[in-house]
Formats: structure tokens, C-alpha cells, sequence
């Protein structure tokens, strides 16, 4: 059966701390012409909030540590400024956006990571998608803004990594859809070289990543976005890529992930 | 043609401050039985956010004035905070609910206040209202939970009034649904003196209402909600009251506005 084309796009937060950097991604993202999802992060501006708020943001491996406090900023910042940021700046480039959380219609409900040998506070991973829900929504004509913000079912907000919500709502639409999940970033692709931005590795198999994981040729931080765009890959998402936010148009000239 | 109810009731900033208040107004809001939307507003909340981050909040008339990080304080605090811990707190009571603002799914749409004698700022009168899309979030099972923001359509947020919101969404919805439109406050109902809880009265026509604002028998903070409530009833929405917020399962205690 021929399926429709769903694009799934993580942004994250550096583009969207650069007010004209936002706006030029959001023109690229509103001529896309297929049924879409947003996914965004917002990191930055979350803790610069904090630190005017004198909240003290712990990172460990590139985790935020989710207090109650910081919970409650992350929770404005992301699901309140971003998101209606970025939904109003596509309703006015004609994308009729739905602006969520993983609380609304129950779209995303997470459990909170235990506590191991570390307690990472209101942190939740994702458990169940409510693809029946997201494909209502889609099929009406309102393409969903989701910000990193799940909840237990309980009554609990729960802090979760974005790239991990764009990866498994691709891997819960990928019945309806030919999803096409795109991950965003501040590099042209996944690099060879770390300081060369002509060394855009065009095609990554897994293989070849776990080679270049035990050779520590993967910056640090790209691991868990790239663990996460595996996933998708291994659970039936053929089409995986990372470019540049600002060369969505361009997908090409990025990092496709292959078998 | 026999109708179906809609509750739309509107929550102010007093309850939402208060967690035990919430909680016991969001589980009678979940016994409603019937299809709602709630609308609600959070300023005490704003206000101490804004006074931490060291933003001077200007009032006049009960009116915030809104500049640019103000803007950002109401968006975050409103479309964010709130209304995900409404959403998240109806969800964990069987409420499947959607948080959103005026520029999801471009439910409200708002022209920015006019600079006459005096600038409000980034506030926004409601010029129109997407019943179509609100009635089909509805019937699919999504309950909405409305923040106070609307927007311009040209992707500027706008704060606005949220007893405004409620009226006009009545209004509006007055000819899918039999709606009875509740605001919910901290006063048992409209109070002939202001200091005796039992002073309810227990019916209110404009005609009462007008020689009561003649005789400075109304508190001057009831009169926008008062005006938003006839404004509502003169355009056809037949059941209008004013309650507690902890009476939302008493209705008949408070006041009903009459013709």
C-alpha cells in the first residue's frame, strides 16, 4: 500500500536562541508541502532562566538534572515560550500547528526513570504514543508543535530528551505514514572529523558508527542523538537523517543512516 | 433541535495558586458529566515570576500592561505552566484534555490593542473565534484547556483577558452546542455588600446590574467579568453564572444572570 509522506523533524535549542536563525528554519520547514511534526528542545534558554531564578542546573552526560524547580522552568520554557513561538510563526507562514505536550490528549506517557545510581529527578521515558490520536490530528489538518514534556498518567509533568520523542513517534506513525524523520542540528551532518565541516559522513551504518564509537571518533554529545536515530532505523523508519537546521531543504547533503 | 450541553467554565489566577484548591475544583470539574472547556488564567503567578526576574509588572484598571518580557513571563507562565499541570491533573482524572492557546489550530484570533490614551502593550482584543475547529477537537473526545494567549495571525502572541476568552467562546459556540458558561471566582456569587458572604444575589439582570454599578454597589475588579458575562447573555448564551470555584458541583447557590 502506497503511504502518504510524514516528515518528523527535530529542532533543537541553538537555532532557536537565534531569533533570524529560528525564522529562516521555520520558512524552510513551512515549504516542506507533506503532513508534518515538529519536535523541539530549547535547552539553553531553559537555563538561562534557571540561573536568573538562581536555580542551579546540574548536567550529567548532557542530562538535566529535573528538581521541582527546574521541572516547573523547563515546563514554561518549553511547552509555554518555545512552542507557542514556533506555532505562531507558522501560523503566520500558513502551517495550521497544534501546539502539545505529551500530557495533551495523553499523546506521550513516560514513566519516571528510576532512581540507580542516579536519581535524575522529573525525568521520564517515553512508554506509550498515542499514534491513533496524533493521526486524528494530522488527518484534520492540525500538524502537532511537541514539546519535550510527557506526563505518568498520574497527574506527574515529566522532563524528556527530545530527541528520544522525535524517535519514538517515528517509530509509532511508521504504520500510517512513510515517515521521513529529520534531525536538526548545528553541523551539516555527522562528521568525521569534528573540526571539518567538509567530513559530513553522507551515509552511516550501524556498523560503521559502533567503529567509530570504539575509535572515539563520535563527539560525546552526538551518541544519544544518534542512539536514538538508530532506533527508529532498527524499528522499521528507513528514512533517518541529520543536517543542519538550516539546510532542511538540502537534506541530501547530510548523514543518512543506512543498514 | 435538542442540543447537547457544553460547560465552559472559566477558573481564575486565586484557585490555580492554591494546590489543594485545584485539586478539589479539578475533580469537580471532572464530574461535570458532559462535554467542556476550560479557560483559565494564572496571574499571581506571572506576577511573582515577572518579580523574580526583576520585570516591573505595571497595572492599570486591573489591566497588566504587557511589554516584550512581560510577553514572555504570561506565555510562559499561562500556556505553559498552568495549563500543563491543568492538563496533566484532568488526564490523571479520566479528563482527556487539550492545552492550548488562541493560536493553536488558530482557535483565536486578535488584533493588538490600539495606542489611544494608553498603551496596554502586547494585548489582545479577540476578532475571531475557530468554533469549527473547537467543535471538532469536541466531538473527537479532546477537551480544551485555554490559555489566555491569543495571537495576531502574522506570529506575534498576544495576552488576553481570559474572562473575555470565555465569553467569546460561548458566544461562539452557542450554535453547535447548549452551553452554559460558568465563571468561577472566589466569592460565593455577585455579593450585594462586598464584606457578607451570604449577600448572594441569587439572579442578576442588566437592568439590576446597571443600577447597582450606578450606585457603586459593585466591586470595581467584577465589573470586566460582569461586562464579559451580559456581553455573553445579550448574544444569546441563556445560561450564564457566577460561582465559587469550589462550588463548581452548586451552581444553583450562586448568581444567574437573567435577561
Amino acid at each position: 500500500m502506497h503511504k502518504e509522506v510524514l516528515h518528523i523533524v527535530k529542532i533543537g535549542g541553538n537555532i532557536l536562541d537565534d531569533v533570524d536563525a529560528r525564522d529562516e528554519f521555520l520558512g524552510q520547514y513551512a515549504e516542506l508541502e507533506s503532513k508534518c511534526i515538529l519536535v523541539h528542545g530549547g535547552g539553553k534558554k531553559a537555563t538561562s532562566l534557571a540561573a536568573n531564578l538562581n536555580i542551579q542546573t546540574q548536567m550529567i552526560d548532557g542530562r538535566r538534572i529535573t528538581d521541582q524547580a527546574t521541572l516547573d522552568v523547563v515546563v514554561m520554557v518549553y511547552a509555554g515560550l518555545i512552542n507557542k513561538q514556533l506555532v505562531a510563526g507558522l501560523q503566520a507562514r500558513g502551517v495550521n500547528t497544534l501546539g502539545l505536550c505529551g500530557a495533551d490528549a495523553n499523546l506521550i506517557q513516560s514513566s519516571k526513570r528510576g532512581a540507580g545510581k542516579m536519581d535524575f529527578g522529573f525525568v521520564g521515558d517515553p512508554q506509550s504514543v498515542n499514534a491513533n490520536a496524533l493521526h486524528a490530528m494530522i488527518e484534520t489538518g492540525w500538524m502537532p508543535v511537541i514539546a519535550p514534556i510527557t506526563h505518568d498518567g498520574k497527574g506527574q509533568l515529566l522532563n524528556t530528551n527530545a530527541d528520544t520523542i522525535a524517535s519514538v513517534l517515528a517509530i509509532a506513525l511508521n504504520d500510517h505514514y512513510d515517515v521521513q524523520l529529520t534531525f536538526c542540528f548545528e553541523k551539516p551532518g555527522v562528521l568525521l572529523d569534528a573540526n571539518d565541516e567538509t567530513s559530513v559522513i553522507s551515509e552511516l551504518s550501524m556498523a560503521k558508527y559502533n567503529q567509530l564509537k570504539d575509535g572515539k571518533q563520535v563527539h560525546s554529545g552526538m551518541i544519544p542523538k544518534l542512539d536514538n536515530a538508530f532506533e527508529a532505523l532498527n524499528k522499521g523508519v528507513t528514512h533517518v537523517h541529520l543536517i543542519h537546521a538550516l539546510q532542511l531543504n538540502q537534506i541530501k547533503n547530510g548523514t543518512k543512516l543506512v543498514q
